[in-house]
């Protein structure tokens, strides 16, 4: 039986321009921007002439709300539905919490995200809560699911922590397919300095594809 | 090489009375008002004729600060070291996001957390983030086995989702101790509704024993 359900934003169901949190702003730091540079500028893009340039990568815009239904018919009131935010962008406080873009390699059947971790992620003293990694990764390999699979839900995470994260570090979270079979998409994920040279996690995460009637169900 | 570092609250290097978490607020719902009745009713306690009552359990309290040293002797600016704030308790509004409280169990090795989830911790339309009930689950072994075998730091979380948790609710979060190996400390934890019936999701939890000068290494 499933789990926790894993969705798509959809934007264009809030009233008006919602805030598309990935975009860069002033806490993002230099290395966070370097790499936003890197992935973006490969991205598909509409030149200045109006021709369609085509990319490797596409970024995925971040909202913070979805619909306000319960999956599987559970009653919320009012004052929740209302209220609630997405877990990983409940703090507006540029830089506080999970500053985090997710690019898209459809191509290659990857996804990478940069994540700049904020003072208020902390677990042991100076670094980054293993809850809030283990956060990013059901975040990064669920949107890959996503992406690749249509709506999905979590059905299993299984994290190595290698080394630990400092807080206010910036590090690249990259995940791959692993294999598709049936109602089933396997990621694996791994987490690493920004240079890539130190690796922290280690994950693979398991999805289970499900009913948009499922998702939306009041 | 070990891992995302747990650690103790060391309430008594803060500047002055800091704020237990794990005390009632307004927020809290009748279910988890019920549940904390429950277990704190057969809590160690000084009765009024000054006897000390002993107890099966022990309310552990919580704090959102910790030392502020990097462990590994990574250099943190001091601006993150005076805004850092734990993970769990970085929202002081309450019931917006976690709010638990934690009681051990040491003759039968185990603890039993009560965890109301606020309308900030939402994943999936209507339920609460996946990484949320990682979090919580990351928080309550790792309590559990730094209860057990003083410092550790998490190298393993494996999390089976059962069935999504709403908005909202309360429910039981219960840690087994499955065992010590030298430096290894291995812990059971199931999430279940308020009332036992609706299991939730499964997790094992493997922490490595660190010294605590690992902890507080500057």
């Amino acid at each position: 039986p499933p789990v926790s359900i894993w969705y798509l934003s959809l934007p264009s169901l809030f009233s008006s321009n919602p805030r598309d949190f990935s975009l860069p702003n002033s806490s993002w730091g230099t290395e966070m921007r370097q790499l936003y540079e890197h992935y973006n500028s490969q991205c598909e893009a509409v030149t200045d002439g109006g021709e369609e340039q085509s990319g490797l990568w596409n970024r995925l815009p971040s909202y913070n709300r979805s619909l306000k239904y319960a999956a599987g018919g559970v009653y919320l009131s009012k004052i929740i539905q209302a209220k609630a935010r997405l877990f990983t962008r409940n703090i507006r406080d540029p830089g506080a919490a999970f500053e985090y873009v997710i690019f898209a390699n459809k191509k290659e059947q990857r996804c990478v995200c940069i994540f700049q971790a904020g003072h208020l992620l902390e677990g042991p003293p100076g670094n980054v809560h293993g809850g809030a990694i283990a956060t990013m990764i059901d975040t990064v390999t669920g949107t890959h699911a996503c992406v690749h699979s249509g709506p999905v839900m979590t059905a299993n995470l299984n994290i190595n922590y290698r080394s630990p994260i400092p807080l206010g570090s910036t590090v690249l979270i990259e995940s791959s397919l692993d294999k598709k079979e049936g109602r089933k998409t396997l990621v694996k994920c791994k987490v690493t300095s920004a240079d890539g040279a130190r690796l922290h996690t280690e994950a693979t995460a398991l999805f289970v594809s499900i009913g948009v009637s499922q998702l939306i169900q009041g």
